[in-house]
C-alpha cells in the first residue's frame, strides 16, 4: 500500500513554502501520497492547529504520516518531533500541536536530528520533510532522533459541575462558519445552554430554527456549539475562545 | 485503474472538516485518489455549487466520483443522494446541487442509506464518505439505498427572444474574478451586449481592450461572459445573479 | 513511476476552472498525480508566480511537469510554451513566469500548437492540459510545437555595492506574512539593513527578537528578509516591490 502524508500548516499557499515541502517529500518517497488538511491556519495560531489535529489523526488509515508545521519558535531550542501513537506517526514542533497523539497511551517521542545546512527559519523543508520521507519508506522513528522524555502535552480545560447539574465549560474554538466549538459535552437528554445574557435551546441540527436564528447543538465532535443558522455566532455574540458557557438540564415535568 | 473522487463543499479547510471526509474515504478505500475540486464556496451558496459542478463533472473520466457537500438543510429530511449519469457517480444532498447529472439522460438516484450513530450535523463524514468509499471498491449504488423517483433537478432560466433578434438573459454567476456569467449563448456573428445603462462589444478574449477597460465575450463555457480586463465588472457594474443582459445582434451593413 | 504533475494558478478554486483543468489532464492522463502548488496567486500577478516558481521547480523530482497558469495575455500572440530544462518539464505562457527555468542551461523551448476549437480564454484547459497529459505519457515536447528561440526570460535586479562594502537592493516580493524578501545575499558576517528610516540587526531566527518586534533574517532561500515576529512587516514600514533596502556589515572592533 502507498504510504499517505498529510500537510497541515499556516504558510498559506501562495508563496511556495508549502511546495517546497511537497517537492522534498516526493524527492526522496516518490510514491507518497500527499493530502492537504490545510494550510489556512491563521499565521502562528498553535491552539487551532492543535484543535484541528485532534479532529481527524485517528480517521486515517493506520500507517498514515501527518505533518503539522505550526511552528512560531522555529529555529529556537524547542525540539522537532516525531512521534508514533496508534499505529500512526505525527511530525511538527515541540510546542503542544501534537498533543493530541501524545496524550494517547503508548505514545513514544523523538526529537528530530537537525540536518547540517539546514536553513532555521524552514524546518517544515529541511528538518521534517526528510523524516517524512524516511518514516514513509520504512524507517522508524528511533533511528531519526534521540526520544524525549517529556514533550509538551497540553489538554483542554474541563468543565465544572455544581449541585444543581450545571456544567459550565467554555469555548474552545471557532470555526470558519462562526459556530463555537465548547468543552462541554453533548447532553444525552433535553437542555438550554446560558451564554451571558442568552439562552439557547440545544437542538438537533441547524434546520431546526428558522434562518438567521441563534441555537446550540451538540456538534460533529460530540461537543455542545453554539450557532446561528445560515450565520456566525461568534460575531453575534462576541464569543471568543475562553467565554464561559454554561449547559443546564431541562426541568422534566 | 486507480478510483478517482473529487470533492467540492463549502467547509473551508482550516477546522478539519474535510480532512475527517478525506480520512474516512481513505480508512475504507485507501487506494481511492482524492482530487480537490473547492472548498472555498461561500457557505451554503447552492447555486454556485450547482453551476460549477456543471463546469467540470463531465471533464473527468468515466468512473470518476464525484462528492458535493453545500448543505444548508443536513440533518432534515432532505435525502442524500448517489446519483449515476454518464459512466460517473455523484454524491450529495437532495437540494439541487447536482442537477447538472440529475438532468441527463438515464440518470438514476437513490436515497442513501444514514448509518446509526451518524452525526446529525456532519452527514459529510457519516453518510456520503463512506458511500464514496463503498463505491469506489466497486458496490452499485442499488445497494447503498432506495431509489428515488423525483430528486430536485433545477434549471438555469432559458434567455428569451424578441422580433428584432434581441435575446434578453441575465447573470447566472459571478466569478472570482468579478465575470459576470450569463445564460446568453456566445454569437456566431459580431454583437454587442447591452447592461441598463452601457453596451459593450463582444469581443474574443480580454486583451481585446485596454487594462481596467470593459468588455464582453464567449466564455470557456460557450456562454457570454461581462468582465473587465484585470479588474471586476460585477463591481463597476454593480451585476449580481439576475442582472438583465440583452445580447443585440450587429448591424450588417 | 507515476508521473508528478504541479499546478500553480491564478484561479482561485471556487468557479471550477481548475476542477475542468484537472480533469483534462486526467481524462487523457488517468494515471498522473496531481499536486496544488497554489490556486491563490493574486490574479495576473506573473512576477510573483515567476518569484514562486523559481522557488520549488528544482525542488520536484527529475520528471516532474509543471504547469503554470498566470496569463492575463491569454488568446493573444503570446505563445504558450514548454519548456525542457534540468530534466523537468515547465509549461505556462510566454509572458516571463517561467523565467526560472528558461535560464538554466540548456534549457529548450516550443510554443505548442493550439487545438482546433479551444477556447481563446481557457488555453489551461484546452493547450495546456492535453500537453502536460501527453508529456507525462512520454510525448517529446519537439512533438507539441515548433521551437521557440527567445522566450521572454527575466531577470531580478541585481544589488549594487559600494567602496564602503554597502550592498543596495531592493524588496522583491512581500509573502502573506508581511515578510519582504529582498534580492541581498544572507550575509555570511554580522550585518545590519538599512530602510528608509529603520535600522535592523541581521538576526538567525524571527525568535531572536520578541513578538512584535522588527527583524531582518537570512530567509529559506538565501536572500535577505525583513519581517516583525507575529506580525507584517510590509505593513509596519509600507514595504513593497522595488522598496530600497542596504546591507550595511557591521564593523568589526
Amino acid at each position: 500500500m502507498r504510504a499517505l502524508v498529510t500537510l497541515l500548516t499556516d504558510f498559506g499557499t501562495c508563496d511556495g513554502y508549502v511546495a517546497q515541502i511537497k517537492g522534498a517529500i516526493l524527492s526522496h518517497a516518490p510514491d507518497a501520497s500527499i493530502i492537504d488538511v490545510s494550510h489556512d491556519i491563521v499565521p502562528q495560531d498553535v491552539t487551532h492547529a492543535r484543535f484541528v489535529l485532534g479532529r481527524y489523526w485517528r480517521r486515517f488509515p493506520p500507517g498514515t504520516v501527518h505533518l503539522v508545521v505550526v511552528d512560531p519558535g522555529v529555529g529556537t531550542a524547542r525540539a522537532a518531533l516525531a512521534v508514533e501513537a496508534d499505529h500512526r506517526v505525527l511530525l511538527g514542533p515541540d510546542n503542544g500541536v501534537l498533543s493530541a497523539a501524545l496524550g494517547v497511551d503508548g505514545a513514544r517521542a523523538v526529537a528530530l536530528a537537525v540536518p547540517r545546512g539546514a536553513s532555521p527559519t524552514f524546518h517544515g523543508r529541511d528538518v521534517f520533510a526528510p523524516a517524512v520521507a524516511a518514516i514513509t519508506m520504512g524507517t522508524p522513528i528511533t533511528q531519526l532522533g534521540v526520544p524525549v522524555d517529556a514533550p509538551l502535552c497540553l489538554r483542554w480545560p474541563e468543565p465544572v459541575s455544581d449541585e444543581r447539574g450545571r456544567l459550565t465549560g467554555e469555548v474552545i474554538v471557532i470555526d470558519r462558519f462562526g459556530n463555537a466549538i465548547t468543552n462541554l459535552p453533548g447532553p444525552s437528554r433535553p437542555a438550554r445552554v446560558s451564554l451571558d445574557a442568552t439562552e439557547l435551546p440545544v437542538c438537533r441540527v441547524y434546520a431546526d430554527v428558522e434562518p438567521g436564528q441563534p441555537l446550540a447543538l451538540t456538534g460533529s465532535s460530540g461537543c455542545v456549539e453554539i450557532a446561528v443558522r445560515e450565520g456566525s455566532a461568534a460575531r453575534r455574540f462576541g464569543l471568543r475562545r475562553g467565554t464561559r458557557v454554561v449547559l443546564i438540564p431541562q426541568a422534566t415535568a
